[in-house]
């Protein structure tokens, strides 16, 4: 089956969770926004009346004749189908529990720029994200990865549930990266405390599937207008 | 089996979206931090050391050994159980991806009164919280109740699925709930435009169980330490 990725043509942002999973899975599937005339294709098919279930905000995957959305809900999809979760119910659980604590710091990651609305410009909303960021680089940040790193540590590594590699870890590593791209003054103080976060990010980005994705095309680079954006007065 | 659900015993917050579901199912359990002593035994579990799953924040769900965290995920498990979903999983996906999209909903109705930071008190962050609320009300409200308005619309009612009550049905109705309290202006001239969200919600308080828990001490009144806060300024 060839899945269909419906997604912002210009930006990684939360379409990238699902990606990884793809290239990891070795997936058969065609990014469709990023063909000309995608976003059309991808906005009429969220207008659909014909859609049973539609979505309320990209990304989404078909996948036959079903049609998926919500980060983590595509993600508890595929890893069933690509060995990227365990079988059982309490490990295909506590996969997904992981997966939702990544969404949650997803969300306040995107808000250290956009703390008002997302509706306005960062320019309109840039003191009120001063502040914010502060707060997030702090205490946030801290709590979210030193969490991982526990959960790293308590199943002896190298990745979360020890080790076999599971969607969350491609997800960490994109945190990773996204905070280095984002907060690289922050990340430079703040990595030595979780050694092994950089260290699962680190064998991720080795594994060939990822590497190969990496230096391809199909890895939209970061930018300002995705999830994590280089602002310096944000970083310290 | 007498599950066990941790949270907070002074606020409904995301702990409520679990007692629904629970109280609707009519499952045997006990809310443990509401007991004497309860806050620290939650606590003294999320730092254990012994956890194989230790989880990020509350509230999570003691199911015989498992304990389950991230209030999606519990529902996910709860709805299989407890027939508040659908067995296949197209259906199964759907009513989580609808939870989901609740659950973002949930973190934009905190961030109303919270934009800058969790840690801050309100007063520290009430002018930032009234231009956010502005957006909240004209924009992102709108927005999401006119969704699962849709999505009722399609299914033709009266609840997310059909015929059928599932899972969000109850967090929907706990959303109008809220949203009455925290937003009764805004709930008043806006309700007409989602006739459908406001009929499903009347009908999951007339159930029977739903009806007997909201009259009991089991249901924690709305109050300002919880999600849904009634500041006047932020309403309009």
């Amino acid at each position: 089956m060839r899945y269909e990725l419906y997604y912002w043509p210009e930006i990684q942002g939360r379409g990238e969770y699902v990606r990884l999973a793809l290239e990891e899975a070795g997936a058969d599937y065609v990014d469709v926004a990023r063909r000309g005339g995608g976003t059309d294709e991808m906005m009429a098919l969220m207008d659909s009346t014909r859609l049973d279930h539609r979505p309320f905000a990209p990304p989404f995957l078909r996948a036959g004749k079903m049609v998926i959305a919500q980060t983590a809900n595509i993600l508890l999809y595929l890893g069933g189908r690509h060995d990227l979760a365990p079988k059982p119910e309490a490990g295909r659980l506590w996969v997904h529990q992981l997966q939702l604590t990544i969404a949650d710091f997803v969300v306040e990651i995107h808000d250290t720029h956009h703390p008002i609305a997302s509706g306005y410009y960062y320019e309109d909303q840039k003191k009120e994200a001063k502040r914010r960021a502060e707060d997030f680089r702090q205490r946030r940040t801290p709590k979210y990865l030193g969490y991982f790193d526990d959960v790293i540590r308590k199943s002896r590594g190298p990745f979360l549930l020890g080790r076999r590699l599971s969607y969350p870890d491609l997800s960490l590593f994109q945190l990773v990266e996204g905070l280095r791209y984002a907060f690289p003054q922050m990340m430079r103080r703040f990595e030595k405390k979780v050694p092994r976060v950089v260290e699962a990010h680190a064998r991720v980005a080795k594994r060939p599937r990822i590497a190969a994705y990496l230096a391809s095309d199909r890895r939209i680079p970061f930018n300002e207008m995705g999830i994590f954006r280089h602002y310096k007065e944000l970083d310290a």
